[in-house]
């Protein structure tokens, strides 16, 4: 397959977060803006190019911030897109993308549990979104727990806190 | 998408090994045969069906053994089928059901540090795997480390030990 | 060494709490009552008996509650008690006991990070404890994060969140 | 009670061990000489010193090296000695430096599966020594899974693999 160039573009969300110690609470920016890279060194991934945009809980996003992921989407030279996300709104910013990425193929992804805490999705839920972003056609999709969604049909089931149901 | 019928094929190899607290040796079989049933629930991944077929340091492998791998991957009734393998001769292995298996897209994956030991890529490159068994058309590949090799391109690289040169 | 007879009295605090994946918060009993029989697991410690007493974040504890640990501790039949507790007000329940145990030795320990997170002083807490109850004599004391404080000495700086200034 | 300064001498053993990815092995050396500071920042224990000596298999020490070791004990200026070592021979080096260490409390200990492969003895053994050379009188002890040890008494149970049986 040709090795096609990737980016993934960070903005935060439970993936990123870590446990604070005098606190006791989950919040982003504990020892780093970003575990993307750490976490790419330990699947042992070296081409992704890792661009962090913005530190946000998603459920803090405003349409301003979508703008701004599409402007960064858009801006950027590689062809396949992967967007660390928080899980809370990444429906809503699947949808915001959708339509208008032109050839890229744009993959969010995310986690339920942050990977500073180790035994998270992670590593999984963003090995996944690589591939995705090199195999599927332009367009914009999710990868969640092994399941790829379209941006029309992403959406976290409230009930069971999952996006597999 | 529509929800693809998955399985995934376990052989062996070091993303299934462990320390040996006795021998201090890198082993199959310590506590399981098997992790992968714990790297899906960590995944938070619940979907795909697993099926050990051998427990083997694919140095060890025979092409009776790859036959009995092609028999599995054509006699399971899933469609997506992925194998998790030694890395030492995963490329003999694509080549050998390279051509043979249908209509089914047929991904290789496995590890270079054991999913046991922890900071394995295990994760990922399962992650990988499982969508890119989705994704892909029918044929043959190799996941590893977020690169995807159709089956005559697999090769690990005997001077980095790696895949994704 | 004579192999005192040594009992783990269980409270709950940092140290058993863990990540919850639907509120995103730091709780106790997640998936289990407490990680110590884990946590000695891991530690190859197979002599301590582990007896859970009551499950608290210890901001939470009262007066009645510490007359209950003080309860515990004077009915068990070992010898050597440790107590694993809340960081937040240890302070308190070291005070407590203090001077009512007898001819016990009693070692108050906890987590400045939970176990179930990975990357804990929990494990290095516990281990110092359980060496601390059987090598200190008779009285109540605390060990957190490779120190070892009489009753009269246990203080969380605010400032630091540590113990060990 | 008095914060006694102490040193740990890290020689290397199971404990500091990592799996190589080419060799498939488990080694000394892969990423570091010696994971003992990690393992202290973790144990959030900011206070002892760490000074590597040598870093062998403890099945490769001679009494030459014993000597050393022996020799590195008797001049640092700290009154509170833990040596990491290798569980092979851990028990030769207590006998060896046992009534030679003047008003010193020396106490060795290691790990039955390295550090670096997560769910390791290696904190716990470790946060038990600090804890021990602060209170044990003067002498030389073994820490392992919550055991105390005099020089004499140290031995790993061929069958079991096992120091606390």
């Amino acid at each position: 397959m040709s090795m096609e160039k990737l980016v993934i573009l960070t903005t935060g969300g439970t993936l990123d977060k870590d446990h604070d110690t005098f606190t006791e609470s989950i919040v982003l920016g504990v020892d780093t803006v970003t575990n993307v890279p750490e976490l790419l060194r330990i699947g042992k991934t070296h081409f992704p190019r890792v661009q962090p945009i913005m530190s946000l809980d998603s459920l803090d996003m405003t349409d301003a911030h979508r703008e701004q992921i599409l402007g960064a989407v858009n801006i950027v030279p590689e062809q396949c897109v992967v967007i660390t996300h928080g899980t809370g709104t990444m429906e809503l910013t699947a949808k915001h993308l959708d339509g208008k990425t032109g050839d890229k193929t744009v993959v969010l992804t995310g986690a339920l549990r942050p990977f500073a805490l180790g035994k998270s999705d992670a590593g999984f839920n963003v090995g996944g979104a690589v591939v995705a972003a090199q195999a599927l056609p332009a367009g914009v999709y999710a990868i969640m727990n092994g399941r790829i969604f379209t941006a029309g049909e992403v959406s976290k089931d409230a009930k069971s806190g999952r996006f597999d149901v």
